[in-house]
């Protein structure tokens, strides 16, 4: 069977696929620092030169920033594209680290072997296995398994400004059947997690004016209306007792989850004290009839992420404040529309002010969730795929933020994602000590042979 | 009748009372600017002539800071301590003064004669009506009605730090039945007033802390608590509907007023309109039982003078951040007793924390309110004269703010004060043009006289 023909090839190359990812991490491409632009550059032409060594047509593509690396291998079956980023996150601070975050190597640890250096998890490790599922599948069978499309960018970790023109540039080119993204992680130790719903956000920023001008508590506490207070009150009327958002109609649009997806989260054992017990918390704070993981994953929130007024310096002043301000920001789900409930929110401030006081609202950003049509059969076998790598099933899961390219592959391309990876939470990507799992490596190789096999009969 | 040949003497000597206090505000006093220290000196030196022109026994007393001036006169009846100040507000923005705020006059204007120059309200002018009226009632009677002791500061607009201490050094020098001070208004234009009421002032500041570090709300939102949210909820919970302030035990100490003292009020034609207006309100926001002006003098309130957390500066953040702080003021009547105010406030906010909080509390002040002693026939007397001076009879009235020489009196001396001005609220104290109506120095002076009178035969 072709497939076990190229698992085997994965497990003989492991030694030499390592070594190919070490040779990549050695690049210092730090995209938001311009000192390193030629780095970029560098790693963009490696990828060209180990996507060309497999027979596959590949260029380099420039962008106002750094290059988009594009590859085309024609085939049958369903049209993949494969989105990676090259670029890496800065190394501050440096003293931190306990080797040349650009001098890779394989380490043993007490937890096993790890590929320590910048970008190993975060996305160069990643990237790579796919690559590499792809050249044992070409060295086995003299071909990939179904038309592919390479894709690789290096602006990630700096904001990916030349991404949306380039998609859009070059739409045609880039359309394909079906994502694949390989930048997210497992979910736990043993358990691979294919992101089938990205939640939302829209952004609110209020302004609740009361007195012309700040006031002297002396003079005017008592009579005077306080800004700060109706702010409160607003904030407190946003939520009822058991944790649902009073925001009128703020549920439309909010799916309940299928039994299928409920059994699949009850069996992954997700324990919300070890969540929350880092961060030193203990207690799930959301809506009281969901589970914990709904609550991050497929429940909308309302959250406060500022507010201000008056006086907050040293000491005490007896101000009444003329003005008090909040930024407030939803995560939606499902089919949530963002104006809808702008329009919604800010009737419903409205509603609840006292008279002399008036609001300004200031929107930022307001971007639907993202579902992805679990019902097309490649979900279903590349879940199956998945599950037959590691050692607990496959689960479709939720992302509680938002991952702007899946977003753009929908809007843009009119395709959907599939986001599956490797990466671990102790991984340390963005922070000193990066490494990747020598595993994750492996079995990540392994798994995208086992899902473009599935992908391409499903 | 001796007080009616004091009246037309004040009449008689108004012009050269008038030129006495403009002299006094060519002294540029200003007590806050170390430049200005001769200045105060020169000030302190006038009045202690001045004084001593009149017979009376005066000197001025050094402190650390500037000097105090203490002059006594002996005498029959009730002793009678006197209060003003004679240092006076910077000038700046100086361009924004029609002339030289230390070059004073009489000026016409459109309502009348007004003395314009820094300090000729507060407090020059002011101070100089009591003294004003002392000299008239020498030069008619030979002596003056009662013993009185007077005491003048030169410390008011910049904190007073040397005044506790001089109290305290000079208690038994300065006790006496009744303080008299001049350092406040009228009601509205014709109306005199006696502040027999003063709110106290207990400041506490509070910190939420949820999370132990800020978060993301893409990974923890919905499952967090999140810190403002809690606060939000708190100071929403600190008044009912009716506008009651909600922490247990909160109106113990807190008196009705008499049926005498609700008639004063209601004859007063207090306008809310009016007082909100130019600070582009028109509704009374506190409690709904009581009136506007019990509200601003008579009724103890809670307010929110600051609060702040997260993120807020410009552009958005979905940040879910560990900390949410404010600064809360109750302003306290009658017998409330802010330390166990402040137990009760504190362990309320305790009792409606949720999971994963914890709460920490910074106290700024703890004041009682002043409540003078009515009972005491000098002030019945003290109102019967006022009101035959002026258009419309005099009330009790109370002050929304602290003025802490009051509190002093009564704490460290053991007397009552009656805070009895003729300012009015156009006078522009602390600010550019500062004015005195020639028409509140003439009869401010008449004033006196009738008080003294009145006082001295209760």
């Amino acid at each position: 069977m072709a497939l076990d023909a190229v698992l085997s090839r994965i497990d003989t190359d492991l030694s030499a696929a390592t070594d190919r990812l070490i040779e990549l991490l050695r690049i210092p491409s730090i995209s938001t620092d311009p000192a390193f632009k030629d780095k970029c550059q560098d790693a963009a032409d490696w990828l060209v030169a180990d996507l060309r060594s497999m027979g596959i047509e590949a260029e380099k593509r420039p962008t106002p920033g750094h290059p988009m690396v594009v590859g085309h291998v024609e085939g049958d079956g369903p049209h993949i594209l494969f989105y990676g980023h090259y670029d890496v996150q800065p190394v501050d601070p440096l003293n931190l680290w306990d080797r040349d975050p650009f001098d890779p190597a394989l380490e043993d640890t007490a937890a096993g072997k790890v590929i320590r250096g910048r970008g190993s998890s975060d996305d160069k490790g990643q990237l790579m296995t796919f690559v590499e599922a792809c050249r044992a599948w070409k060295a086995v069978n003299g071909s990939l398994p179904c038309r592919i499309t390479f894709f690789f960018e290096g602006e990630e970790e700096s904001g990916s400004p030349s991404l949306v023109p380039f998609m859009k540039e070059n739409a045609k080119e880039l359309k394909a059947d079906l994502a694949l993204i390989c930048d997210t992680g497992l979910f736990g130790e043993e358990t691979p997690a294919i992101i089938t719903m990205l939640r939302g956000l829209l952004g609110e920023e209020l302004t609740i004016t009361g007195p012309a001008k700040d006031l002297h508590s002396g003079m005017f506490g008592g009579i005077a209306m306080n800004p700060i207070r109706v702010l409160a009150k607003i904030i407190a009327s946003l939520h009822d007792a058991t944790g649902r958002v009073t925001v009128p109609g703020f549920y439309d649009g909010v799916p309940e989850l299928s039994p299928e997806i409920l059994d699949q989260w009850k069996n992954l054992g997700f324990d919300p004290a070890q969540f929350l017990g880092p961060v030193g918390l203990s207690d799930p704070a959301g809506e009281e009839a969901y589970t914990p993981l709904e609550m991050i994953w497929s429940r909308p929130t309302c959250e406060v992420n500022g507010i201000w007024g008056g006086y907050n310096g040293d000491g005490f002043k007896t101000v009444l404040p003329s003005k008090a301000s909040a930024k407030i920001s939803f995560r939606l789900v499902g089919q949530q529309d963002p104006l809808k409930i702008r329009e919604n929110f800010r009737a419903y401030v409205k509603s609840m002010l006292p008279p002399d006081c008036e609001v300004e609202f200031k929107g930022h950003g307001a971007s639907p969730a993202g579902q992805m049509e679990t019902g097309d059969p490649a979900f279903e076998a590349a879940r199956r795929a998945l599950s037959d790598e590691w050692p607990r099933p496959a689960a479709y899961v939720g992302c509680g933020g938002s991952i702007p390219i899946a977003g753009y592959f929908k809007s843009i391309l009119g395709m959907d994602a599939m986001l599956i990876g490797f990466g671990k939470d102790d991984d340390q990507i963005h922070s000193p000590n990066e490494k990747y799992d020598l595993n994750s490596f492996h079995k990540g190789i392994r798994s995208w042979a086992r899902v473009l096999d599935a992908i391409t009969k499903a």
